[in-house]
């Protein structure tokens, strides 16, 4: 499968979630079961030499991708949610939005020190959550071997805000 | 593996989100890669004469069980989202909370008219989400296959709402 038929899949969808703005939704690629393998499996080709201890998913469609590929891999999944979510003792980042700014966490015992640990979200715009995840699995002394976007919006540029870490995205 | 392991591998949080409540903590369950795998297994051989055409997930924790079946079964992935969070077209329904109440929504094309469709969900409590969740796959005419959790609450007796519909979980 070449990666035009995956980009075909996504659907653009106008105006949402507010005026001008042009959302990439990517249901079309979860309900079709040979993309979505295909995703998952272009993941998956690039850590067969470096296998990772935990794959770290950002909630919510971080979820999707990266327990799929935790799977596929044969590691951990490691939940990075949204304040308040997680049950026990945590470890948390903030990050600003357009307007205000949001928190996310993972528990204090998600990762052991020097784990190696993938970064899975589906979407690179400006890299904010990104960046507090990764600052997050740093807290925990983790070993951050790659981040992994499904799409990204080059045009924001959010990719120079992780520089040092291995940045992939499979649609720019 | 047994299901004493998986069990004991959940870890209870006290007083979490609330004074009184015993909060069922999955993230050990996530973090360790055979408990995981094994999780996921057991989900799948149940569904080895039934090939489903999709899992659906219901957001979050639905997300994380729900994508690594679609990946071991080879079917397509739906999710199942808050209100507002899906950019197309939506079906709803509103279930109730302890106060108040709450809104899910699938895209109008996430299913098919008579595909056969697996419900993903971490836990079954009261039932409400699981509910919402089956009226709206029934809006689409999907074939609801089967109902599945990870851990079921009995005492709060759920299944009991789910009633016509093979309704499983792991961990009683």
């Amino acid at each position: 499968m070449s990666l035009t038929t995956i980009k075909a899949a996504i659907r653009d969808i106008p105006d949402f979630p507010k005026p001008g703005i042009i959302y990439k939704d990517i249901t079309p690629l979860l309900k079709d079961p040979a993309i979505f393998a295909e995703i998952i499996e272009i993941l998956s080709e690039r850590y067969c030499n470096t296998r990772p201890d935990y794959i770290a998913g950002i909630e919510s469609r971080g979820f999707i991708f990266g327990a799929a590929l935790a799977l596929k891999l044969g590691c951990g999944f490691i939940p990075v949610r949204k304040a308040g979510k997680l049950p026990y003792k945590t470890v948390s980042e903030s990050y600003q939005l357009e307007y205000g700014s949001a928190e996310i966490e993972v528990h204090v015992d998600a990762v052991e020190k020097n784990a190696k640990v993938i970064l899975v979200d589906d979407l690179l715009a400006t890299g904010g959550t990104a960046v507090a995840a990764v600052k997050l699995l740093k807290q925990l002394n983790a070993d951050i071997i790659g981040v992994e976007f499904i799409i990204e919006l080059a045009f924001l540029n959010g990719r120079s805000r992780l520089d040092g870490y291995t940045v992939n995205s499979l649609i720019t």
